[in-house]
C-alpha cells in the first residue's frame, strides 16, 4: 500500500469537541449524525449508504439481500433481561427485520480484554447461541481478538447480518407517504432503564428487565398478512424520538405524534424521573415503529395483537404533508413541543 | 428474553490460563484454536463453520456468496505502509478472495475511544476509502460506537464482507488432494515486522513497510486463467507456518515444505533476529498460498508473475499422502523440523 499519509483526507472535520471524539459521537444523536453526514457519507459515497436505512439493500444475482452491522459495547455486559451476547444477536437480527428481510446469517467478531473470565465468555457464547436459535439465524463466520488489559472493557462484540428480502417488499424511508399512520409495537424504555439501573447499582422496588427480543416473527407476520409496510425502524440508541426525527429529516415530511399515546410502564417512568431522563429518548431492543397507509392500520394492529412481543401496540401519530421535516409531539398536558435529536449524551454505552 | 443466567452454558471451558482470557487467545495460535474448537464450534454448530475456511460459503437463491468478518485492533493504529483503516478493508477483502470470491460489499463497525482526534479519524476514513477503491468494493453499511476514555484504545474497526463465488469454483481445505503443489505469492514477514518496529520505536537502517495489499486481482486472474485452485489462504496472524499447520490439521494430510524456498528480505530477517522471532510465524497482509495440482504449477506461476503483488512467487512445498496431518520443514542447514502452532503469543495486536 501507498502510505496513507500521502492521501489527502477527503472529509471536512467536525469542529465541535475540540477536534476529539466525544461520547456523544456514539450516542445516536446529533453528533453521531454529523459524523455520518460530514465524514462517512462523503468518503464512502454510494447509493446503499445514501438510503439511510438500518441496513443496506443489495442485489446479487436474483437475490435481494439486506446487509447490516453493529458493534455492541454495552456496560455492564450483563443486565436484567439479557447480556451482550444475546443483545449482539438480537440487535442485528432486528436491523435486518427492519429492512423487511428474513434474517439468515450472522457473523460474530469478538474483542476480548485480557483477563476476562472464560466462564463469563462461555455464558456470553451460550446467550448468543440461544438468541440465534430463537431468531432462526446461523452464526456462520467469526473472529476473536484479544487486547491487553486496560485497552478494552471486558468484551465488545460486532455482529453483521445478511437477510433475504421478500419479493415486492420495499421497506424504507423512501416509501413513506403523507398520511401514513405510525404504529408503535409496545411500551418503551425498558432496555435503557434496565442497563442504567444495573450500571448505577440502583435498588429498585420493581426489577426492570430489558425488552430485548428478536422482532423477525412479528415483522414476517405483518408481511405475510399482506400489510403494506412503508417503513420500519427499531427504537434503539436515541429511542423513539430519535427514530422519528431521523425519518422526518430523511423524508422531509412532518410527523405529528401524541406523547400521551405512548405506553410507558410505571417503573420505567419512575426511574426515568429519578435519573432525569425522557423515556422518548431511551433505548429499546424489542420495540419498533411501522409506517403504514391509514387503511391498513386496523389490519396491522390485528396482526400485531396476536404476538406477545407486540403487547400494547398502538397508533401514536401520523405523517403530515411535505414541509419542514420536523416532529411535533402533543404533550399530555395539552401543549405541543418539537422533538429534536439529543445534542449531548443521555445514555452512553447502552447497546 | 429469558435471563441468560438461566441458560446452562453448553461449552466446556479451556482450563489453561487460570480461567482468564490471555493475549494468546487472540494470536491465531494454539489457544485461539482451542477457543474455537472447545467453545465456539460446539455452540454455533453448523456446516458453514465446520468448513474451517477464511469465510463462510452460503447460497441464497442462485447466488453463491462468501461471508467473512474480522475485527482489527492493530497497535499502533498507523505504521509504515498503512494504517488500521486500510488494513480493515484489505484484510477482509483478502479473506473473501481466499474463498475464491470477488469481493463486493463491506460493512464497517467502528469502536472509538473518547478523546481520539477527529483529524486521525478522518485519516483512517480516507484510508478506508482509498483501499475500498483499490479493491473495487463498496462500504455499504456502518456503525459507530464510542467508549469512555480508558475503555478502548484509540480505534478498533470491524469489517464484514460479502463476495460472489464464480460458478464452478470450489476453493477450500476440502478440495486439497495428495500431491498438490503449494505456491507462495512472495516474500514474507513485512507486515508484522513493520508494525513491531513502529510499536517498539526501533530505528532501522532500512524502513520496512507493510506488504498490505488487496489480493483480489491476482486471485481473479488465476481463476480467469483456468487454474484449478484447490485451496487459498492468506498469511495473516500466525504467518505461513500457522496457515500450513491449520490446513494439515483440517485435511489430515501431511505437508512437506522447504524453508530455504521461502523468500525473506534481509531487513525482515535482521529485525526478526533482533526480536527473536521466526519469520515463518510473522503476519503478512498481502501474501497468500495456493494449493494447485502439480500439472497446474507452471501456469499458475506464469499468471502470478504478471502481477507485481506476486513478485517472488514460488513453489515452497507439496501435500503428502493421507497420514498424520503435520507440517515438515526442510531447514536451510539440511535438517528437518515439524512446524507447530505457537502456544504462546509471539506478536500481539498485529492486525
Amino acid at each position: 500500500m501507498k502510505d496513507p499519509a500521502d492521501f489527502t483526507p477527503v472529509c471536512p472535520l467536525p469542529a465541535s469537541g475540540g477536534g476529539k471524539v466525544q461520547l456523544a459521537h456514539g450516542s445516536g444523536g446529533a453528533l453521531t449524525h454529523r459524523l455520518i453526514e460530514e465524514m462517512f457519507l462523503p468518503a464512502f459515497e454510494n447509493p446503499f449508504l445514501a438510503a439511510r436505512h438500518d441496513g443496506a439493500v443489495i442485489g446479487i444475482d436474483t437475490a435481494r439481500l439486506a446487509f447490516t452491522t453493529d458493534s455492541y459495547v454495552v456496560k455492564p455486559w450483563a443486565f436484567p433481561g439479557g447480556d451482550i451476547g444475546a443483545l449482539a444477536v438480537i440487535g442485528t437480527v432486528n436491523d435486518l427485520a427492519m429492512c423487511g428481510a428474513r434474517p439468515l446469517y450472522l457473523s460474530a467478531g469478538l474483542i476480548l480484554e485480557e483477563g476476562f473470565a472464560l466462564a463469563d465468555l462461555a455464558r456470553v457464547v451460550a446467550s448468543m447461541k440461544a438468541a440465534a436459535a430463537a431468531a432462526g439465524v446461523h452464526i456462520v463466520t467469526g473472529d476473536t481478538k484479544v487486547v491487553d488489559k486496560g485497552s478494552g472493557d471486558s468484551i465488545f462484540i460486532n455482529t453483521s447480518g445478511i437477510g433475504q428480502i421478500a419479493a415486492g417488499t420495499e421497506v424504507g424511508p423512501g416509501s413513506i407517504r403523507p398520511g401514513d399512520t405510525i404504529l408503535l409495537s409496545g411500551d418503551i424504555g425498558r432496555h435503557g432503564m434496565a442497563v442504567m439501573a444495573a450500571r448505577e447499582g440502583l435498588e429498585l422496588e420493581t426489577l426492570i428487565e430489558s425488552d430485548m427480543a428478536p422482532l423477525c416473527a412479528p415483522i414476517m407476520a405483518l408481511i405475510e398478512a399482506g400489510v403494506e409496510l412503508h417503513c420500519l425502524r427499531d427504537l434503539t440508541r436515541g429511542g423513539l424520538a430519535t427514530a422519528l426525527v431521523e425519518i422526518a429529516q430523511a423524508t422531509g415530511l412532518g410527523i405529528a405524534m401524541s406523547e400521551g399515546a405512548v405506553p410507558v410502564t410505571e417503573p420505567v417512568r419512575g426511574i426515568a424521573e429519578i435519573l432525569g431522563l425522557d423515556p422518548l429518548y431511551v433505548a429499546n431492543e424489542g420495540r419498533f415503529i411501522a409506517f403504514v397507509p391509514p387503511d391498513q392500520r386496523a389490519l396491522a394492529l390485528e396482526v400485531m395483537a396476536r404476538d406477545p412481543l407486540c403487547r400494547g401496540a398502538c397508533a401514536i401519530g401520523q405523517v403530515g404533508a411535505q414541509g419542514p421535516g420536523i416532529v411535533t409531539a402533543a404533550t399530555s398536558i395539552g401543549g405541543q413541543r418539537v422533538l429534536d435529536m439529543l445534542s449531548g449524551e443521555q445514555l452512553p454505552r447502552i447497546c
